[in-house]
């Protein structure tokens, strides 16, 4: 049996999003044909409106409705800190932390020259006419802590020299609550050579 | 920080696809608006054309564009073999298997009265309709071997009956490639109680 041609296409879309493969995407379509109509035009609609107004902030890459978004425009924020992220996921976490005043610089990635990847296609021109400006101090580079990630530290931890901004790197260690017989030896080795003098 | 209000909605939106939690939906969201913006496009257009096209088959209410479906409009198909699935997903689980050559009926569901799912919302008038034009020979019910299944396997037996209809219910036993010490006593026991002669 053939599947109608809309439906085919339908699932075939559906495998656009991450995580989906062929029999989720089947899934997904039935489920929005029967019993989630509604649910369907909503996402329809709400696909078309967000593709129209949202955009990338002309100063950190994040996703925003207007020219900056709300963190660049907001003047309490800590002007002289600057986080680096790679994704506006990673902005999200930091916020919800709530221990962050400052500002952030989203990467929309991180360095894979295999995947064509460079520091172009990570923005960092904007991101050195943002240091050249002079108002950050320092930077904190809080991408991920992987082999891509860290090497996209690296490079970062040159560029912030290059302009004379102090760079920093968030500290690995020990998760809250984790117990140290269940880590891995990678993250003991950080834990110890980033431990600090008590009280 | 808040999300955009385009954001924001897209990422509720997106929660109306089954099995789709908030962290998915906000990955899906950022994915689609960064990387993905083609497939985003493309996805709310296939959206808004299934929904246009397509319904259930009048006959067997199974996915269609036109008035009936394929299966039911393919003179080839043997009309006296109706077999009832709970899901549009298991008529295409039974025709890749390849071994059917009858016809369906889809019931949207199961008998679920909790859930205010009765033989109506199951199209039990419609499935009487066509029980009723004496074609059908044999009614096969595969619906699925859960609590639900079963109860309503044994409503469409009663069902059948009232028609003068032979009902009859797939085999359930072990499955193939399956080994006996990993297979559960349920299972066996249905397996045991359905034992056929050799050769």
């Amino acid at each position: 049996m053939k599947l109608t041609p809309a439906l085919a296409s339908l699932i075939d879309a559906l495998r656009a999003l991450p995580g989906v493969g062929p029999k989720s995407a089947q899934r997904m379509a039935f489920h929005l044909l029967h019993d989630g109509r509604s649910g369907a035009r909503g996402l329809s609609e709400s696909l078309t409106l967000a593709l129209q107004a949202v955009r990338h902030c002309a100063r950190c890459r994040m996703f925003t409705e207007s020219e900056l978004c709300a963190t660049c425009c907001a003047p309490q924020r800590d002007a002289s800190l600057l986080c680096v992220v790679e994704s506006p996921a990673d902005v999200l976490a930091i916020e919800q932390s709530g221990g962050y005043r400052g500002r952030y610089f989203v990467l929309l990635g991180h360095l894979s020259p295999l995947d064509g990847v460079g520091p172009e296609q990570l923005g960092a021109q904007q991101l050195e006419a943002l240091l050249g400006e002079g108002q950050v101090v320092e930077m904190i580079v809080a991408t991920n802590s992987t082999v891509e990630g860290e090497a996209t530290a690296h490079f970062l931890g040159e560029l912030a020299r290059a302009h004379g901004v102090r760079a920093t790197r968030i500290a690995h260690g020990v998760p809250m609550g984790g117990e140290l017989e269940y880590i891995d030896s990678g993250t003991l080795v950080h834990a110890m050579a980033g431990r600090q003098s008590l009280g």
